[in-house]
């Protein structure tokens, strides 16, 4: 057979090992996700739906990768860490970003009328990913601190408009003006003497994005399972770091059977369970 | 606000332009498709309905990309071959690669139940990439070439073993053995010996993969519309080529409003037309 | 011994290789050449002992890889174009951009005193160097008219400048000012009006800088010898691709056992022959 | 000018920035010295005029890259490591390892007769160049600590070789088989017991190879100044290390005027300095 001739093509593939003792960062990133979330209905800014599917989708990832030690999403975009050491798929690049990719599309969708039980999906929407290395703990923690402030920022600025528009009736050209070069002070000010929203008592996941981690908890009539958890906390300072060493130590990750994506507090409601 | 304090991380990304003027080629492959093939009942060693699926789902990535000019795809693979000149996406490999696995995957999930109405998915599967450059013409057309010399090194091979175990109840272990070393024409003469089978008379979908092009046809009551369209031939001959000039030519793509993947047979019916 | 503890640090390497069937080029650059050339009284606006060390040296990259078919070089650059096919040190990128770099640096410190008999070399320099990758041979060519139109670019330029300078009295300051948005006919018009110059007179080798050929010659008392050859000619238009076939054919280079930098025209007056 | 028209090329370029935050490490090693120092009649198996002419180019690799911490090189071959934070040349890699190996070979011929004033140069040598990142200090620690582990076992094999091929006539392949297998114990006792060698009062120089060091050092006539100084020493074990905490530290490098290649205890005594 013609085989051999041809396979010579392979010589043109190129080596892409992720450089070792580096965290390895993949983030995904929906592509054209205005217009989806509007055709699609989404509420804005933050539709509660729309958020937990992105993190039952992350969740689905955690599970192929054993790896995965932390994840954290908002918006339609999610970060997934690997442990420095991992040596998934001997570290290639491409492989890791494009099966994260791809597994958190396919989750989506699959997951999509779970969350969306009336509101059929119009067509496959699809996500980037880009790969990033991090050599030190600092700097992956500045990673994910960088990650939660765009969260703030954002859903700050999204919270003002979409007031303005919903509630006041401004045209959206109108509210950017308006917002435009305001403060963050400025900005709370605002929701709180024009709509009486005080941020600070915004739902938490708005605020603070959503964490994913890999704990083993007791079940009341199961054995211990290692699962994976919301959470919708600072991630910034030291406590988060402090209450999970587990991310930073990466260790050899235990294997499990099972992993889901659950909520921190339903689950201590589930488990009667002090973590 | 902190953001510009974590925003140096930010600068660990790294940049990753394909080489101007070379053709790109980006291939998603199935991950563990052995065991999603068989919990889903595919029928062996070809199911026409997962083939199907797998080029409905290519004409969703060629609807996204209108620089793909040609794919080619068989079993749980499919190549997309962008043209030399594109600039889509500043020819950044990383968010082509991923986007290509990711849009696939979506469709392949979102597509399922229009090609398995009988069986619900079981689980969200995934497809990795990677992105190959081919500098020359003659380059481009060896990895067809060495893409479509596979698929019939192993429909040829997959059709023995699968008539050994299914029709004269051979164990696989059997069936391997027995095919170990055997050279083509030695696995035609056993297909036709045992089985009555002539090789070439199997489907050509099955021996020669499916091609999408991107052709401008006519409909009998609407104006011309550019449509994916699904080939079965040898695409390592010069026929090919010579039909289908317009692949290495990959001047500027026409702009469509809506590109579906059809069958050039049932088109042709459709249309009336000769192309 | 403890060697094999610290292996383990060799997979922190990361492998290069360049793309196949590509024109590789490596440009080597003179780092702070406008500092060296006035410590070491270089005659502005060329010098021509310093332009001639510069393709000795390159003969001497000539001699380390006979995979290299054309050189091109002027002022403190030389470019060298390894063949499409060349399988020297496995194509990987670092070692072939580090080593032409080294040698070209080693050769011309250690050629310095044949063409600066009277001047000391006051400390050695460095060059560096880049690896850039053509497809196709449209693209080297274009490549090297870019080099060759920058030379006359520079050239034209700096015989203004220089004569303004040393013959009118201008300072430099002046002198720039007084060049500053010039078109090339005017620049031609000012040496031919105020210094006499027409400036398609002088030197080719000013004009178009040196390109380097590997030719097989005959010299009168010994067999025919592969020498490296000097020439001062348009490599832009088409004739001197009609008379230099073999660069774009890149044929398996023969082996030879001495090479050397020399002049075309000498060349021709030792050998009495016509090319 | 016809420049724009080619101007296009220069996107054929490929950036290589190294990832942030690691330590850049660039080594270099000689091509072919085998055969160069065959010619050269340098001493077996070590030369300590060639050695110290190593690390006099070697300083003058310091005194060009003011962020170059540490050096450590041995027979043909010397490692540079700049610190994690530089930002010279925008930590374009193949400018760095280009420039590196550039310098070092000009440095080399340069300095040439200084060390071999009776030998001369017979032709310009090359150095290839490699660079690599180490995202921790461990790590960098032990590429160090690989390197001198590998000092080690390349000089007592050649010890024993030598010897037993100029003190005892062995031929060197019969000097090969005799070592083929052998444990240092072995090589050790074969010193003592067949030439009387204790291989642990060998020169510290060729048993460690050569640390440099950027110090600044008092001297009895003029201000402090900063000099690059040789040292013979472990750097496996931890005294190394806290002696010198500067290159771990690596805060910003004092800008120095003058940098020469100097011996740890010639500068002590020179300067009736303890350190």
């Amino acid at each position: 057979m013609a085989k051999s001739k041809f396979e010579y093509v392979k010589d043109f593939e190129q080596e892409d090992k992720c450089l070792p003792n580096c965290w390895i960062v993949v983030r995904v990133d929906g592509k054209g996700f205005h217009k989806f979330t509007d055709l699609h209905n989404f509420e804005k800014p933050n539709d509660l739906r729309g958020l937990t599917l992105m993190s039952r989708a992350a969740a689905d990832v955690f599970q192929v990768f054993k790896d995965i030690v932390v994840g954290f999403g908002h918006s339609d975009e999610f970060s997934f860490v690997f442990k420095k050491n991992t040596n998934v798929y001997n570290r290639r690049a491409e492989k890791l970003s494009s099966l994260v990719a791809s597994q958190f599309s396919s989750s989506y969708v699959f997951h999509w009328t779970d969350y969306f039980p009336e509101m059929k999906l119009l067509y496959p929407p699809a996500f980037d990913s880009r790969i990033v290395l991090y050599p030190t703990d600092e700097n992956l923690r500045d990673y994910l601190s960088w990650r939660q402030a765009d969260v703030h920022v954002n859903n700050l600025y999204n919270l003002c408009f979409w007031s303005l528009v919903l509630k006041s009736g401004l045209t959206p050209s109108e509210a950017e003006l308006k917002l435009r070069g305001t403060l963050s002070g400025e900005k709370n000010e605002l929701l709180f003497q024009e709509f009486g929203i005080n941020y600070n008592n915004e739902p938490q996941m708005f605020r603070k994005g959503t964490t994913l981690l890999r704990k083993c908890m007791n079940f009341p009539d199961s054995p211990k399972r290692v699962v994976v958890v919301r959470y919708y906390c600072d991630v910034i300072k030291k406590p988060f770091w402090d209450d999970h060493p587990e991310i930073l130590k990466a260790g050899k990750t235990p294997e499990v059977d099972f992993v889901d994506g659950m909520d921190y507090f339903e689950l201590k409601k589930q488990s009667g369970q002090k973590e």
